[in-house]
């Protein structure tokens, strides 16, 4: 498949298909004991999410080398299913208390409080099985430093629930988005950028791509929430100013926050000369990212 | 500090406090934000466990190579870190649903359940920011698959769940127990022999020994919920019965339950054959397992 040879939605969805084989080929099937718990991962990877960061991590590593999806899937995957564990746990009673999450109960609808808590557990260690068997411990540094709690998902998520109980300033903010969603999209991006074999140059450039698109990233999905219909979003819009939370639209406005989101991904676009045609789809990446709030 | 200078009750102690250090040393400080995180972290890290699985790691590394404990220290570490994210879910509301925990108010009870999931969480994924940075991705693999689905902790905690609806017999007891205790208490001691450079029949030496006594311990364990009180336990005693757990005692009754752990401890010994003084603390700590239950 040429880089270039088909547009980038049609892109991303063959893409996606290619991760969802390679999820289904490295998570226990559903008949594997205990089956309750193989069934509830699966049906929180499988819901239909729209692949983000496997497909950062594949383009990434092919910027560097040229290469191909295959030789990173297995990277691309544990990504993912940090992703998807982060889900299952938010959308939790004790957290967001979420019913809906891609226009499906979430877990703990289906499967009980229970499990899904275990399910979380569960896909956030078969990460680590996974990045294990891959054999290099970079990787592991990178996605659990990403996932943790100096800076990293679980300080987002920490700063998210007391973020509640203060006023919305930019600086709070800046710190919640940069840990909550910032962090993980960076650490896809590096990933990547580390298995191909990417130089200090390169990392460097890449990283800064990654988090210039992980702020356009947050700053829309922001935007989605205030615009966008639950049936639209596939899950509960409006919740964000519901419970409280602090958004760009809740401290920009909505004008000023879609200018910040444009100028992110012009900043993520300069970061990606130097690598010629084989950034292609890291450009359109960009685009789209910022082009879902339209 | 010789390996049989001090009495094994007075030498687990003093390495008890090495790893509470290191601990200390690993775990974010209380002042780093999120404060309330590390706090949480922190409260259940340190609320006087009895190290069993970084003191094993640290005595298998002896074993094979008579090294220093500080060279296996932070895979020590990494260990207590998974141990205790999975007793801070397991007391959840929607879990055991248990309030004490070696005598104190167990996290979500101080916290609240979404800080306690979230600390879990954390635990869970910095045990592999620490092994990440050791740089050997065979003990990644290891703690990885000893904590997950596939016959590992989180299989053990949802056959245990499933078993209080189902009769106690000896397979399901056997299948419980492997995955919930025994998965991580082999780990322990299989990854201190594999950092220590274990060849493959040492591995497989001490990973036999893990096994018998993660049964010994497992037995033990069943026994002192029937015949300790609240007080000595430091939780909730006679919690297995109310919740109609598959218990060792439920399906041997007491005396025979007592005569498998001390089979189990014979059979441990037996094992250790060959390793010679390096593996006087083994040794001991096999017997000690079995005589917390006189």
């Amino acid at each position: 498949m040429s880089p270039v040879a088909v547009a980038i939605g049609e892109y991303i969805e063959q893409l996606s298909r290619r991760v969802e084989q390679a999820l289904d080929r490295l998570v226990p099937a559903e008949s594997n004991p205990p089956e309750i718990i193989h069934k509830a991962m699966r049906y929180s990877l499988f819901a239909g999410g729209k692949r983000v960061r496997p497909v950062l991590c594949i383009e990434a590593a092919r910027a560097v080398s040229g290469g191909e999806p295959d030789l990173i899937m297995d990277v691309a995957c544990a990504l993912e299913m940090i992703h998807t564990y982060s889900l299952i746990h938010d959308d939790l009673p004790a957290l967001d208390n979420d019913d809906l999450r891609r226009g499906r109960p979430t877990s703990h609808k289906v499967f009980g409080e229970a499990m899904a808590i275990l399910a979380g557990d569960a896909l956030l260690t078969h990460a680590f099985v996974v990045l294990g068997s891959i054999g290099d411990a970079r990787l592991v540094s990178e996605l659990a430093t990403a996932s943790g709690t100096v800076g990293g998902m679980i300080a987002g998520q920490v700063h998210d629930i007391e973020g509640e109980r203060q006023s919305p300033t930019a600086e709070l903010l800046d710190r919640i988005h940069r840990a909550k969603t910032g962090a993980l999209l960076r650490a896809s991006v590096r990933m990547g950028a580390i298995h191909a074999g990417a130089s200090e140059d390169q990392l460097d450039a890449l990283s800064r791509y990654g988090e210039h698109i992980g702020l356009a990233f947050q700053i829309v999905d922001d935007l989605l929430d205030v615009l966008q219909t639950s049936e639209e979003l596939g899950k509960t819009a409006g919740k964000d100013a519901a419970q409280h939370k602090i958004t760009f639209p809740a401290v920009y406005g909505v004008e000023a926050s879609r200018l910040m989101a444009e100028r992110e991904r012009d900043s993520a676009h300069a970061c990606l000369t130097g690598f010629g045609v084989n950034a292609t789809r890291l450009h359109e990446l960009a685009d789209l990212i910022v082009d879902r709030s339209k």
